[in-house]
């Protein structure tokens, strides 16, 4: 069967796996799943252990979790489509690369400002964390400005899936209230833009507010977390 | 020509790094250096822009920088040795994802705790760190002494670069002193415990202590950064 995608809401790092999905363009559906209130279900547990988004339930019924993982598994199914590349090319090794820096660094920059987020307004520590995410989201954003001065996409010619990726991440600097990437990246913001015009893009982002949402690939609808029961392998 | 690996002192993530060339058992050297006095030199810059270790100088000259590409890079080498897996296989995907979550949730909680351990003795900012570092750490010390608890290796029943990358990653909750690992997981450190028997292991402590090292794989030697520049690439 078709794999099945858990992504999270509001404004998850799930939103590259949808994009990526949709270059894709072979059959896949969505399970969303508010991350405010986590579900309380077994096949939650059963899908994601840690609770975390995205989960990919596999054609065969076995879960995977970790996007890059999962950004891995997409690529793969059609290697024809550049998304990702064959193993033993240094293609491989440099997509591995930007999607560990996304990964890694970047996402994790973040994470410090959305733990300020959880604290009340007044608590001191707040400021402090967002000042430590500021002070290393800034050495990613200017990383990436760079990198992206000299080349079309993030790894190289090829529009992959790192890309998706980063566009689901490189929004948190404004949501989160920290930079104004048009005049502090303008370059980079250039980059996203040319990104946001993308159909996939604009479609993960109609998936996640709700709205009504034009696939240009092979998305074949959400279904009820409690309907995949029969699907879970043992 | 050999790759060359530039590994971090003291006490950094490269050490996985370092027990995969190991297990490969094919050439290579090292370049040691220093995190807590960076070397100022142009060489290191170029090889890693973000001033971060391990970093992969490759056959050819081109530079591989980010721990997860790297191992990745050492296990295609020679996929019969079951460092990794073929991209077209499931275990690929599984391999996939605990690399992925050792280099994300597992890593970024004790980069926490390290920021801490920047900031002075009494500032208040640092048991707040401290406390975050240790939640989270707690939840991926559990979630791996769970898995390990049926299975021989993290990944299955194959010895893979998760298992490399773990057992330097793992020692830092001891580090930091945030957790005594022997009392609080005990499963957990006995695997550590059969890790640490491991020649590769010891050799890779050797190495970080600037002890003499008995290398059971191909290590040629050190090298010294300045010698490198006709390898590097234009
Ligand atoms: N290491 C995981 C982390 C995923 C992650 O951080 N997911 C967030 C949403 S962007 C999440 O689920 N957070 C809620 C939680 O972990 O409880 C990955 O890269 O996929
Ligand atoms: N995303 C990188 C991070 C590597 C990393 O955190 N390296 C540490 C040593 S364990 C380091 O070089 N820290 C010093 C720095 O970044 O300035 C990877 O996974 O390889």
């Amino acid at each position: 069967m078709e794999p099945v995608l858990f992504y999270g809401v509001p404004h998850g790092c799930s939103f590259g796996s949808i994009v990526a999905l949709e270059w894709l363009g072979q059959p896949y559906r969505l399970v969303r799943i508010d991350m405010l209130s986590k579900p309380d279900s077994d096949i939650f547990r059963r899908v994601t252990p840690l609770g975390a988004t995205p989960a990919l339930l596999l054609d065969d019924g076995e879960a995977l979790t970790e996007s890059f993982a999962i950004l891995h598994n997409i690529a793969k199914r059609d290697l024809g489509r550049k998304l990702g590349f064959a193993q033993d090319t240094r293609e491989f090794d440099r997509l591995n690369r930007m999607l560990s820096f996304l990964h890694t660094d970047f996402h994790s920059a973040f994470v410090l400002a959305w733990n300020a987020y959880k604290l009340a307004e007044d608590d001191p520590n707040r400021e402090v964390l967002r000042a430590m995410a500021r002070e290393k989201a800034a050495r990613c954003y200017r990383y990436l400005q760079e990198l992206i001065s000299s080349r079309e996409w993030l790894v190289g010619e090829d529009k992959t899936v790192a890309d998706a990726y980063f566009i689901g991440i490189a929004r948190w600097g404004e949501d989160l209230g920290l930079f104004d990437l048009k005049a502090e990246y303008p370059r980079l913001h250039e980059f996203q833009q040319k990104l946001e015009a993308d159909k996939a893009v604009i479609f993960a982002h109609a998936i996640e507010e709700g709205w009504p949402a034009q696939s240009s690939g092979g998305f074949l609808g959400h279904i009820e977390l409690d309907a995949l029961s029969p699907r879970l392998a043992a």
